[in-house]
């Protein structure tokens, strides 16, 4: 068989987490690190990458698919030089949307146990019990995005009795969780959400979605969840809402410029929990292991799975 | 029908939290609280307690049942002269159970995700991501005492992926969850839990089973949550452990003495999170209900359910 060439267009000083797993599991693959190591354009059939430079993926012309290292491809398509005719595959892993819904599980707890409280009266060495608590049956969780990652995060809150609620553009079926679609009901979504949890693919429809005039539709005291995309988020509008008390609090994963600035006035907000783009972290093992069983279906002449939808972006 | 008199046994300053909701949903019902209400002793059908002072149950000639109102009984059990003859009802609730399962979901993944890393992080505004995180799926939880709230918590972790097991007197069955029964099983049960919960009931078999040599038998790093009573832990044990570097923290919702006095070291040890008892909080609301339904099953000459078996002690 003819060997394929794969070609990482990484951060080289990162291409090791790859290449490690990928030699072991896939000798057959000849890989190649864009800025590091020599290849011929027309020899690479296989690209996997996070955010290639604008332009480059279009001078490979014998490229047969591209493998996005994340769930999200806006990093991908931020290229608007993207060669339209190869197909490009987001990274839908079992581990990784574990990984997210854990993570809104995790903070979703921490804000509706007020672990913050306790940790103020432990710092105090005070026994505060007296503070009242909403109970989950009666607390509504809204997550936004409402595909696979969506579904298992909805599922996993639903479990612990929360009344979990998602949208999407189109209408989903979850057992025991409420199914909205669409810009028209919205609003009723919102204005049911104490949490709302953001899970959206960035696309130009939803960039900036997190902004005022969705805050103000939230009941008073709701609190924000981000693990989605920096790009979703006017980090200016979340301050304001959280300054008026109209929010009681926001966890913040992603940012428009990563790593954060010191600067930035998010890190010291008392209601904001910033954590620095860990939600999901794609095992290598596991993205190496994607890539290669993505490979081996392309080339038996199989449908890849994951596909892209170009117009839609996601 | 002869009207019923129920007696609360609680602090007096505490006894309107359930008498309000007794009068709303039992207007046939003489609700009376100790130490506040004149009350005959004959005429005493019921008791709702948690710690009656020892002795005083034995005062009641005509009682036909004690409620606890907690899960666990060991309080109302450490009056030595309990009248035996009197059936003792744990209060098993749904709610309180789904509330100790999500407390000990946030404590581990607090530190699973290492959720009090990047909180340091953020206070210094520092984007560090560099920790390495173990997979779910490869992290051990260990549930010490497996009855339906061990089970529910079992459940609730099993399905984010981690690998659960219980321990118990006799084994149990849960879908996807090992069980490890008896004295002879526990320490295979505690060589392979990264993570050990104490869900137990406090008896003389399991007061301070949380010590030095339970401690030694965890795996190097193990996290402990003790969510019991505080009486199953050895807290000198826990301290030198932690300090010795072999655990690499604690959860402890429940002291010996309750509220943890302020110059206590367990406040102020980097590794312990300390909570004031406030895993689960029997809503006064579904506490009434259940003393009620309790009593109606009890006159209608139906079986109670939960009724505590006397020598066991749970």
């Amino acid at each position: 068989m003819n060997t394929k060439t794969l070609l990482l267009v990484v951060p080289v000083s990162w291409a090791g987490l790859w290449t490690g797993p990928l030699a072991e599991i896939a000798l057959e693959l000849n890989v190649r690190v864009h800025g590091r190591d020599e290849f011929a354009p027309e020899d690479v059939d296989y690209v996997l990458t996070l955010r290639p430079p604008a332009g480059f993926l279009k001078t490979l012309p014998n490229l047969k698919a591209v493998f996005s290292l994340g769930a999200g491809v806006d990093g991908v398509l931020a290229d608007p030089e993207y060669p339209k005719q190869v197909p490009l595959v987001r990274f839908v892993d079992r581990t990784l949307s574990s990984e997210l819904a854990q993570y809104c599980v995790l903070h979703v707890l921490m804000h509706h146990r007020q672990q913050r409280f306790f940790d103020r009266a432990q710092a105090e060495r005070k026994w505060r019990q007296a503070l009242p608590m909403r109970r989950t049956e009666d607390t509504l969780i809204g997550i936004l995005g409402f595909g696979k990652i969506g579904a298992l995060t909805a599922e996993r809150l639903r479990d612990l009795d929360f009344q979990v609620a998602g949208w999407s553009r189109t209408r989903k079926r979850v057992t025991g969780v409420e199914s909205f679609a669409g810009e028209s009901e919205l609003p009723a979504f919102l204005a049911r959400s104490d949490f709302l949890i953001c899970l959206l693919p960035l696309t130009n429809d939803t960039r900036g979605i997190l902004n005022a005039e969705v805050f103000r539709q939230l009941p008073e005291g709701a609190y924000v969840i981000n693990v989605a995309r920096g790009g979703h988020l006017v980090e200016d509008d979340l301050i304001a809402a959280l300054d008026s008390g109209h929010l009681s609090g926001a966890t913040l994963d992603v940012f428009a410029t990563e790593p954060l600035p010191e600067t930035s006035p998010l890190w010291t907000h008392p209601k904001i929990t910033v954590t620095p783009h860990i939600a999901a972290i794609s095992a290598p093992r596991v993205a190496a292991q994607y890539v290669v069983d993505g490979i081996a279906r392309f080339e038996r002449g199989e449908r890849l799975q994951n596909i892209v939808d170009l117009t839609r972006g996601y």
